[in-house]
């Protein structure tokens, strides 16, 4: 089958191969009167962009955003939102090689085995520019929830981690890493590009975090929140692995040591709610929002695409050799920080609007 | 909201809480014309039910199952299958406590938080009870696609793993853990008893693997498998992190290490899937399945139930302590084991059924 | 396929054949801190029970429900209700006639053909015994709406209609046939009769009209409301035809006639919505209601079981002929009088959290 | 709430407002290995175009279909089918007027009451304009079964009727009304005529037919083929009412005269489904197709649109008065009528992948 929307309430659809004309979402089910124009979108789009150090794929794409539907006089109409983005470096290349071979790790066998046809043109429907179409999206829901704030960040880059004693979320900005650790992105420059030049890969782990959501959203048994969170975050590209607050980790732990013990609300509390000693649950209990930060941690593995031959088939099944030349990242991990951000907010405010549905005074 | 069914074309829809008069699933989608009887359901209940062992709760359940519907003279008709499991040791107890004051770690206070009310008698709807349903609808799962076996164990209990190299499948059923590793097991006894004896918790990691799943099955790009394996795992109560193939380790590798070499196909091979050299990606690319084995791991946090007072507050926001007593499993993830195992045969026989809805010849 | 849930974010699931041992509802989305218990719903099982006067099934059943989860100490607690009906009343009788041959008029050869298996007693799942499934869901549904009324009755039988001018909505209670025309009434008495002993049938044309809705439920525009309602009432047992407002007969009016003018609201009216000169469109615009009682009409066909031989087939191909004997209504439109009420509050009640998913303040 | 996407895995979603910059569809779920290009598409839309006759609004809009992804070297990939047509005559015009005051018989009201903002430039999102978009997907789903056609016609117009004896599926396209009745499409050239001069409208009943439907589509209970049909009609702007075979008039039956007899199959039926003796029906049987033809009816309402002025009120709640210049269809049912097919394609088209979903062999 095939299924691109996502979302129970608030509803996303996206379309477009890596190759095509274009890519874009619909966004279903917004409220209305929200001022939203391209420059709403733009800034998260800009932050994904490639091409915008040498620590990305060198494919130059403006991805301008274009909003054509639903928003009248500068708001939003309730209305579904059209969002289209071109594709402009769709690079006449030879495709000759992958046309007749399957990448491995990548999912050009899995695609012919589905559909018995593939695009093979960049990896077509297969590749990350889908997440483009994710990022417009995520740009929306942010503004559905004025009251929710959320950062992401590379925690972890080819099994070096940051200092979590370090750690300044103002930093984010100040390298090409969206790293939260001055000292973490100062080593990643070097392992990088040790990669980079290699023609190697890395993997990365992302960690998201959502300040300022109430307590209550979430959807109990099989909407849950981290349910859905965890969908969302699986289906990006090259995720292998999601957590919810202290994830693995808390596998580890005992009863005691995981506990997170509550306290009387202290004044000025994100709507009343308690003080919590510890966050190891990340925000959720039973599905269900407790009115603490909800704390995602998203793995994502190397790029596959790597210059050392690996074995693969053809199409015909014939033994081959593929070594994957062209435009790409080194670690696919880091343009997935705005992603992973993004399907946060696409989460969350699926679930403000579902929780509303069922306990909303009016 | 209140989301209680899962799945896209074989869809379940469950019920019941933990102290009410019954819990259930409907089952809908299945395919017509399968022997169905109770006694094909209630091996894998049997295999969840507590009370087998010192190791898990001595909360006595028969948890017989009941078939109302959707089956004709032993086969299934295609409509509906309505699962009824009667609740019978709801012992009657003092909730005065807990009626009064949130348990950390537990749903209580989100729950509250949301719907204003709760069912505070083991949870209600909150209580891993709930997954007997699941279960029990997971034995249909099983039964729409034979060409399908779906093995799940514990790999990893208190920060104990398995020894890879030792790993007998046949000793799951050997001990009280599902644990594939005897000497592990024997190792995890004492864990296990310690942990009861001093009233404290551990967690848990259960590994999953699907063996003859075709390659095709998966839906791109918000439905591919990974994406709602993901979601079904992290939906089981007390889960914190789910993992497809190599997961957080796939973080740490180069791309080399990563790669999942592709041969020709070998004769008697699954369907014609190419031989892999690996099987990092834990048999997906793109969402879609590669004819590899399926593999998912799962982090279960220890119980939140302990016997040391832990802090909290009342309903009316009062700092008070709470300990909790009862009965209860020292180490939720072994009881994880028939539900990972459950959920992952209710994704896969969704997507086979959604993939031939879009590809099947007829 | 099968598809027994029906809804968006309020859902129920119905299950149970003709002469299972039960049938049920699950109801999902119900928001919490309702007050319900059985009471609620019986006397709308009542009104739709068999067996009550002549001109209806003998079939005696007491539909007696039983709530078994989703109420804690007589309050709605947000998770799911499971309904449960038992039947009472499985004659046992010698079905070998329609077990080898297909009833016409009847699904028996459709269900043949797309299952390969039927449930030959009674029609199994095709039974309108479904409907006491859905009436019980109703009755919640009416719950989570007191701003909204709702009454249904039959407006023609046989081809004979009420007369509008002496329409009383207090004679429905007042006679076998919801009918709100006492001199009507009177002569439908004959009709029946005279059918029911000539083992022939009627049809019936069914209104029902909501109150109170305020303006602006509905989705545009793939869940307008007219569409929910039209998918709502087409899915009845025997209907063949619904409308909104003056449905068909709009078709022979000019934009003259149709017209619906406006004027300003008076003082005490619904939610301040305008008054309306007319209300041919029934209550609803674009899909969205404007405030005016939602009015929609339901064809129901004559019960297709008639004592009359009529050429059919067996199982094998071969010709034969049926009369179907046994306990019929010879109006099977009369009982469905509570069934499009109960549609009728299940679709409003969807469409009231929908709304306020979108556009609630909180 | 908004809910622009329509099918259960075939499934279609639509965007546009009527004075936007375009209006397009997403199409997912449509099988791989289809040979699509904008030929395929383009005819239907021609179908539905406005400004070819004078019985039409003038409104001149090429249509033009573009496909932007999904498509590979000229056949279906199975991803997503991105279609977009640009809207080229958005007149420049005066909408103060509309701006400032609701047009009786449009959603204006209703669209304002529900988000407190619309797009009053040509009714925005309620336009009719929505429905290329439903025309374009429709084509693509006619692909999905070529062993399925489907014609649809105008059967009745202001009140007219075609004679049932004289009709000719040729004559449809020799007229400006989609009429199967040479006789009848003069008269109604007169009809329209004179509505158009007196600046008046017409409604109209569109019947549509779809032959070559095997037994066995369709799924019970909630998404039985009438029950969508049904919500896929009754969802088209103007329209009031739906019947499945004889419909309304199956109320006016007796049991004898509305009963389909069967007899055994003939060589060279489709699919080996018996011969009826007639076909009340529809098509139908407890939702499901029985291999006769599937038959819908479809009430237009007279175009709202009138020069007639009507009553109504401002935004700020004033009387007023209102009679809508500009470029208007007299009888809107006429260009209903390629929407009607459509949307019988998209629903069968659907119903043909949901069972093979659940019965096809693999």
């Amino acid at each position: 089958m095939s299924w691109n929307t996502f979302g129970r309430v608030l509803r996303f659809t996206t379309w477009g191969e890596s190759h095509g004309p274009a890519l874009g979402a619909v966004v279903d089910g917004c409220p209305p009167r929200i001022a939203l124009s391209e420059s709403d979108i733009q800034p998260f789009l800009d932050a994904r962009r490639p091409g915008q150090s040498r620590f990305t794929t060198q494919r130059q794409e403006a991805d301008l955003v274009r909003i054509l539907s639903g928003v009248f006089e500068g708001q939003t109409t309730g209305t579904p939102i059209s969002l289209m983005i071109e594709n402009t470096d769709q690079r006449s290349k030879d495709y000759s090689e992958i046309a007749q071979a399957y990448r491995p790790g990548h999912a050009d066998y899995a695609y012919d085995a589905k559909y018995g046809i593939r695009d093979y043109r960049g990896g077509g429907r297969s590749s990350a520019r889908e997440t483009a179409a994710r990022v417009a999206a995520g740009a929306i829901a942010r503004l559905i929830m004025p009251e929710v704030a959320i950062t992401a960040y590379v925690c972890e880059l080819g099994g070096d981690e940051i200092d979590r004693e370090a750690m300044n979320l103002d930093e984010i900005g100040n390298n090409a890493f969206f790293c939260p650790d001055a000292a973490a992105a100062q080593r990643w420059e070097e392992k990088v590009d040790a990669a980079r030049l290699a023609g190697s890969s890395l993997g990365a782990i992302v960690e998201c975090v959502a300040t300022g959501v109430p307590a209550g959203w979430g959807a109990p048994v099989y909407a849950k929140l981290d349910s859905d969170l965890a969908a969302a975050m699986m289906g990006i590209n090259a995720v292998k692995g999601v957590e919810i607050g202290d994830g693995f980790a808390a596998a580890r732990l005992s009863g005691e040591e995981n506990a997170d013990p509550m306290y009387p609300a202290e004044a000025g509390s994100n709507q009343g709610a308690p003080r919590f000693g510890a966050n190891h649950a990340g925000g959720t209990a039973g599905g269900i929002t407790t009115g603490q930060p909800v704390v995602c941690r998203v793995a994502f593995k190397p790029t596959s695409s790597i210059l050392t031959p690996v074995d693969s088939i053809t199409s015909e099944g014939e033994a081959t050799q593929l070594r994957t030349k062209g435009r790409h990242d080194p670690c696919v991990g880091i343009r997935g920080v705005p992603v992973v951000a993004a399907m946060m907010a696409l989460v969350l405010a699926d679930h403000k609007l579902l929780h509303r549905a069922q306990v909303a005074k009016r």
